[in-house]
């Protein structure tokens, strides 16, 4: 027999806290007795609950409260997180502690410390009283890690009460939803995020040259809406390709029809880029003069280009190392609020898998798996919105001038 | 041992019916002669091949003869149509030939006649030297109905030079594709069709009034680029739930949130136009006074509403029959020269079993497999548009105000 | 302001009643006070919860109530339900109560009576104190019909605990499951129903025949493993297609090439059944002596075959009036303690609007939409497996004989 | 006004050659006059053709002879193939011959040389009157590399005659067929391709690990049914999880239940490897003792992970440069006869690039726009099967097992 005190404080009634600790604790074989419970009488007024949590052994007791952590529970009684070295260069110490993407502290020396670059599936690494991520393979030598549960606590997202379309497709996959809603919601989002001081990121797949939204995207970057691009091989070589031959995958752009040798052009461009030697040298001289690429550059903005096994050519500003691609995409989501991820799956989840669950998600795909995908690797605050991708840029871009400060006339003249 | 000669007159060889006729032969364990064989040498000049085919057993050659011709084969010497009562109402008699979708001839009296009607899965009945197709359930006890495959030939599709996007999407499923463009393809489609005095059908679903797309179709109407509604009881239905309460499953058309007592108003709404009596007289009292369902009223738009298991309700003019429904649409469907197909694919597949190949079609849905499933169920000559429903009706009413001719001023204003 | 006490009882905290009826309240716009609660410190132990709920108007506070209604609240002061005549055949009053599929409870002469026949979008029809559902179609004038919320009250479904993969699944759509798992569950909740008397019924699809799996079907039948059959006008036409030429769609079933004239091969299978006058008179003549349809007359297995806009023939057993195939349907689901619903959109949503909350239902279909669009028409009980339904068959068929009472080697004699 | 003779030889009438070739040089805007034509009476007979193409300038005639040349069409006039520099490493000179992935010669010195190493999307380099195939980020400063079209011809596929079930499944895309019989099928290929001394590939994504059907292809490797496998950081990091925790994604492949901290374990599997310093190493060790990567080591099967940016660790055997994993690829598929695709989009679309079109393709998945993807993407002889994998790995296996040559019992022995 095995017993410990926890507590739970906050909006836990209608957070669902709570009910979702009572019920982990049963889900995993333990019984509970409620202690005291507080339940403010508004909603601003926090609650509090005291639970003593029985199991049939410390090993089972353990289970539950680890299980019940990631809803908020945190035992009533503290101890300072345990630590242990690396053993190794990439490795971490046995037992050491998993992220999630949540808010976390630790407690060193006494002291709840934040968890500074929060990003789930990492460990965490204490130096100087101070504790952030680490991903397993950066970890060095000797660096102290968390291990255990002991000492560490996640602060469950506060559920915020549903103000438009938006809040109520959270989490939510469906066709069946009026699309001018959503463009509209998704536009102010962006507004929002941009008055906020904070960075817009576009995530993008080649559907979207492949389906004439080119244009849409260009005048975005331009327009400031769109601060950082995330993207493979497949996105800037149609892209290029439909500046210097008009075609994407082979397929005229403007008239729809297949070109005489057109399945050949995507090989040409990345070919004639790698002569040039980079994008940013073929847009200085000229050579690239239109696209989301020749945009990215005269606009500073910055992009990061992830290799994939199924790349030709690549780009010269490809990164083929996936690690190395990974550790750029970090450092560039320094400053996002706002993720935008339009057609791709694996730069969707390897986005997602990097970012903290404040930052807002929306996951627009013509294919309901994608978004599911997405969720189910852990990317719980992504918004799915299921439509066609054309004409989704085509509608966002159209409703950012609408509601725009002017600043896009200038925009649109270049 | 059997042995027969047939002949291929036309544009055999770019139609690819010869190369089809000399595949079908051996695919159905036959052999081959080519006893004279005559080639355009330009595109117009049409070609000519004799063909002596032989086989095992006179079951055999029967089987390949039957085959191939619905590949335009047809015998070198020629018999009239063999002819046999209906052994009773709603039965055809053994052995009944069974219509395609294809221009159809029967040989009656020694003279080539054209079968009228043309639908696919029915049988040809003959009176009075003339032939119509005849679905089973409406043959009577003694019709002649010809029994066999001799005595009738198909013509198969020319096919055409692709012009546009369009022609280079027949029959192909694509989200990867510029939406743009085929949505001028379609607008043009539908004001062609109108320039040749033939009608233009919409078979929609109820997820045209859930994207908020149920305006644009109303404007469409109104305009008169559509004549002709097939629905079921759900469109109609969401479409007067949004006119009397301003949701659509509840869920508000205007801000996207659900409704207090949302999920109610569609079944009040039913009840609501019971209580009235019809559709029309909801109209004609000026309780219906917006939506898809009151332009079709006031604009005289014939609708067809088939019933279906699921219908709540159902509403007034709901044909609760499934064999009095397809009565209803083939009557419709006199003069239809264009169908578009929207969202929904019970009423898309089972129109499209009820029209001649030569009606273009074009199936429009978030989902491929429904365009998959129109087209393995025989409606071959579909185009589909893997899109999102509201997002391509809101494109393409604009599109066809931008194309119109300046009649739609005066419907703008309604 | 206008403000009324309402009442929570039983396991309000982990069934999540209490937050979702405090997160209602905030949501509709009211506030709350809690004026007492007390929660059980143990699972079995029930809580209560009395909360004054206040509004800015008695619009606003009808509404929120109604809102909360649905998740057990009641108010703490009773009155018994308002009634009001039907104004005519097939309509209700006006501010008719719309049923859920959940179990409800209405307060007739101050007594609260259960309401026989549970299904949704149903009005609920007093006579002689007791209350039962009544479609809307089925209404007759003058009939006592509950209006408004007052005197009626639901309750919302009980937790279970998970125990096994089946419960893991519920309500999720995934393919990423382990299918044996799954396969396992379904087996053994058949099992269960049948030991509890009750009955299980198939809604299947087409695919069923055209995927090979008829034989499995069956034998399910033929060992008591299924009691009654849904299905339309194709499945029953392709399995006596199958019968009569070995084919399903004009595919060799047995070794999946087009036969000869295979697309005819429906239409003659439905001319022969109608000939002869019905499928149970082909089965009593021994022309059909293989397949579904017959072992479903020779067991005694009632199906109810209800017909769509898309049939070919039909079928002589299938009902064209789609009401009339619903009241059959409501009838044949007497007893039904489980429902599998195999690769059908139209049937199966058509099912779920008639079955109550409590019945478990399975969805299985390759298309994870399918699922969806159940689970979005109110039938939140589905539990969805997204599999290949022909496989799928094939092992379940397998499981059911594995842990089968020993009954079956007669079948499998058979 | 510029013209040219053009040849084809062969099946040009059942291969559809000829029709296909007269079609491009219209759609092409050319015209042509049929100056010679012999079609074979039987079928082993081959068919000639010579054709006189029509252009209005020489730029045009050269598209319409390009456009044709991938149908079989060459030149009756020829020349050697025109050869220049590739100008820096890995770059290709201006207008340099891009490959497909048929069969191809160059004309060097007066004779007709096959080009080694068929794959798509390359370049052809030349070297002491030899060709291969070259791809873009492996050539070399100063290569020789075919430019223009002059002199290279591609072989067009033969067709064969559909023999079963999987000959007419060919480029189709269904979910409603009999899937016992396509396992059956697919059974046959791979005992055909051992027979032929070749190797059987698979290319496989977690979703075989997380369906349980880890333990069929573990099978199916130690009976040597498969010979090689590529997969990315996922398929072998969910095996290694399954056989260190008894889990996949942190769910028991046993219960399919989620076991508490089961998200961690994945995470901890790869710390393990990455700690003992390599799979290879671990089961060395005895630390891993079951699942597929164990049998891959212990029957030296050779595999290639090719890493991705969504990877967590990852494994020490990912090869974590795209490049260079796409060169390991290469090498390992020398030998491979038969590639099995499952549930993955990435490995599936990269190893198609890769493979020449005379291995045959077969890509299982239960999302169809997986295999429409690859197709698109140019491995046009790819079958799709969409299916449940974890179902139909089970029946494969057992398929395999019960045609197999007695050697299996051994298998199943350890």
């Amino acid at each position: 027999m095995a017993s410990e005190l926890i507590e739970l404080k906050g909006h836990i009634i209608d957070s669902l806290s709570l009910p979702r600790v009572l019920d982990g604790i049963l889900a995993q074989g333990g019984r509970f007795e409620i202690e005291e419970i507080k339940i403010g009488k508004t909603r601003p007024e926090p609650s509090y609950a005291r639970i003593r949590v029985n199991a049939d052994s410390e090993e089972a007791l353990e289970n539950i409260l680890a299980y019940v952590e990631k809803d908020g529970a945190s035992r009533a009684w503290q101890w300072d997180a345990d630590l242990a070295p690396a053993p190794k260069d990439g490795v971490f110490p046995e037992d050491f502690y998993c992220t999630t993407n949540l808010e976390t502290q630790v407690r060193i020396s006494g002291r709840w410390t934040p968890v500074r670059n929060i990003e789930m599936d990492c460990g965490i690494v204490v130096e100087d009283d101070s504790a952030r991520t680490m991903p397993m393979n950066l970890v060095r030598d000797g660096q102290k890690v968390v291990v255990g549960h002991r000492g560490v606590r996640v602060e469950p997202p506060e559920r915020k009460e549903p103000r438009g379309a938006f809040e109520f497709m959270t989490s939510e996959v469906s066709a069946e939803r009026p699309k001018g809603l959503i463009v509209r919601e998704i536009a102010h989002e962006i507004m929002e995020t941009k008055r906020r001081g904070e960075k817009v990121l576009l995530v993008g797949g080649p559907a979207i040259i492949h389906s004439g939204a080119g244009p849409f995207v260009e005048r975005m970057i331009e327009c400031g809406y769109i601060d950082v691009l995330f993207a493979g091989n497949a996105l800037p070589l149609h892209d290029i390709e439909s500046a210097l031959y008009g075609t994407s995958l082979g397929v005229s752009v403007e008239e729809g029809r297949p070109a005489a040798h057109g399945h050949e052009h995507h090989l040409r461009a990345v070919n004639t880029i790698r002569r040039i030697g980079s994008i940013k040298e073929a847009v200085r001289q000229g050579i690239l003069n239109t696209g989301i690429m020749r945009v990215c550059v005269q606009a500073n903005a910055p992009f990061v280009l992830a290799g994939s096994i199924r790349d030709d050519g690549p780009l010269p500003e490809v990164i083929t190392d996936t690690m190395e691609a990974q550790a750029a995409m970090r450092e560039a989501l320094e400053g996002v609020g706002f993720a935008l991820m339009v057609a791709t799956t694996l730069h969707s989840v390897a986005t997602g898998n990097l970012l903290p669950a404040r930052v807002k998600v929306v996951c627009v795909d013509i294919d309901p798996a994608v978004v599911t995908k997405l969720v189910d690797r852990g990317t719980v605050q992504a918004t799915g919105v299921v439509t066609d991708v054309g004409l989704f840029l085509m509608e966002l871009d159209a409703e950012l001038r609408r509601i725009g400060t002017g600043k896009e006339e200038k925009c649109l003249a270049s």
